[in-house]
């Protein structure tokens, strides 16, 4: 594991580099303060940088664990299938115990699962180029889901708009571009000049650490403000659009996404500023009727009542409320960006044009 | 200057000790990691107390000045009533000069001033005796206004209610009872049993530090959330009333205050829960027309990007906005409690009558 320090811009979240075995992943750990690469070689390396969020995010979390058990996988010395199979299961347990909680991470480790089964019939060295192909095969696709998704939201922008977002739905988060962000980086390539505010996103302050960080390193126009400030900033008339990631979207369009995202929606409606959420469509659920069903995972207090658990900051016995996410009421929503084009209301009917066109049927 | 630990509800923010010649107060910037009560005995104790926000709040910062430099007056050798006076003056330019910006300051420190020139006939031992009183009536008007605001703000209560609150607008910051904690302690008084939420208050915090500090020494029920969590509680149906302080209130009723209070306001509409402002008489200024003649002050950035201007908490060269106050628009307000009486809207009218029964005109 070596270190090594370059502009965010110039590499991506999560990178294979084949030639010397190494996954090159920025430890997101130390961000923003040092902005340090990490060359993953073993699969400990790759297992510890999962669990201790050095690479975080679903859609990364994926890449990482399929380019990991790629390097695991070309590393096994046996020449039978059967041999190999027996350790590329055991790379896979190793890997998924990692983080029990991420979805994308058993979903990708799978993927590559179906990939070896799917070629047993041809030779080890042919199935490891096999996976080396579909890891990236699943780097690519989430890279061109994020493209997509920047593509299409870019056509709701005009240049030197003022745009907000919450948390963090970046690079960071994806193999490239990000979802929220995906528009921005879209538009800054062609010289959309847009402007950016970002609310830091207590408790954890993804906004402050990640999505300031890598707005500011790729030259976006980035300002930083407390959650309390959007209210002033939209009442300033600096912010012309808004643009949120999301966890889960309810058939009815419905949206659950990180704490404080439905208060800035309702802040956006009073102001007449579209609110914009942006959603792969892995992450819409047809089977989930509405917010109503979307049970909503509280956190530790000490996130609250503790900056980075090390400074007390409130009464040592206050109770607190730490939901992870909220939901915001489709009536907010001004449009979902997919990867398959843009779901305005009724929802309910939009949403399943979109699956249409995700299965070729339009 | 020695310390001792008190329960907060047992003692006033600002208190003398005439026997002793010792002001009393809480240490604030120590809360709420420690509640260390400072006994302040010389001009310099006092002025320093003021000076490093030990005693903070625009109320309790004139009580402060007022009962320091009657501790002055007490302490002047002098016996005629000129070579008195000349040190008095001394005395006054000294506080004066703990907080240049602190309005309140001035103004008590000038009321004392007054008071010796208008018993300038009288011995100096008398002198003395009408400082001492002037001074207590100066915290006995601030605790008869903040309790005068807890009855008229409890009427607008029912038991067993969840109020939600923004910054800190309590007895910390005044004498005693608070503005916008003020209904809430009568409340407590009378068996109320309200719920309240304190919002966290970025950045400096003011909400998990002191609001949930006192509020929890005295025995209500308060839950700390992030500020973009409000939104989240006022949904599950947890709040009933918001209750917020204020910095100024204009002719109209656009109310300036602690950034982050438009936001609330716009949220509790949306989810039809009354917002109420609690605004002694002098902080409403009938000359200010409206919101956009009140200028809105900008503070350090390092109050949002390093937690106690200790550990980085965004990158190094990013912009930042950070606003001390916004402007909630009148027509978010449901109510502005004051020590003679709730204003509705049209407020351009209801706040001139608050004033004539100020006056005793009505």
């Amino acid at each position: 594991m070596t270190n090594t320090t370059k502009n965010v811009y110039d590499l991506e979240t999560v990178m294979l580099e084949d030639a010397t075995s190494e996954m090159v992943i920025i430890d997101q750990t130390l961000l923003p303060s040092e902005t340090v690469f990490l060359r993953l070689k073993t699969q400990k390396e790759i297992w510890e940088a999962i669990y201790k969020l050095r690479v975080r995010g679903a859609p990364a979390i994926g890449v990482a664990a399929a380019y990991g058990i790629y390097l695991g996988a070309k590393a096994i010395k046996a020449l039978e299938y059967k041999e190999f199979y027996t350790d590329f299961i055991s790379l896979k347990k190793y890997l998924a115990s990692s983080r029990p909680t991420a979805v994308n991470l058993f979903w990708a480790l799978d993927r590559m699962d179906e990939c070896v089964k799917r070629y047993k019939e041809k030779t080890v060295e042919d199935i490891k180029f096999e996976l080396l192909k579909e890891a990236h095969k699943i780097k690519e696709e989430d890279t061109w889901v994020c493209r997509s998704i920047g593509e299409y939201g870019l056509t709701l922008l005009k240049p030197d708009m003022g745009i907000l977002t919450h948390c963090n739905a970046g690079q960071l988060a994806t193999s490239k571009y990000g979802t929220a962000l995906a528009p921005i980086y879209v538009g800054q390539e062609k010289g959309y000049n847009l402007k950016v505010f970002a609310d830091e996103t207590r408790p954890l302050l993804q906004g402050a650490r990640l999505t300031a960080y890598e707005l500011n390193k790729a030259g976006v126009d980035v300002t930083l403000i407390c959650d309390n400030m959007a209210s002033a900033v939209m009442k300033n008339g600096w912010v012309q659009g808004v643009f949120v990631g999301c966890d889960r979207v309810a058939a009815n369009g419905d949206t659950a996404n990180k704490i404080g995202t439905s208060g800035v929606a309702i802040l956006a409606k009073n102001y007449n500023i579209p609110f914009y959420v942006c959603a792969p469509t892995s992450t819409i659920d047809l089977n989930c009727a509405s917010g109503k069903d979307i049970c909503i995972e509280e956190r530790n207090p000490k996130e609250v009542t503790e900056m980075w658990y090390e400074k007390r900051m409130a009464p040592k016995d206050v109770k607190v409320f730490n939901p992870a996410f909220d939901v915001t009421d489709e009536k907010f929503i001004t449009g979902i960006i997919t990867e398959y084009g843009i779901a305005k209301a009724p929802y309910n009917e939009s949403l399943k044009e979109i699956f249409k066109r995700k299965r070729g049927m339009v």
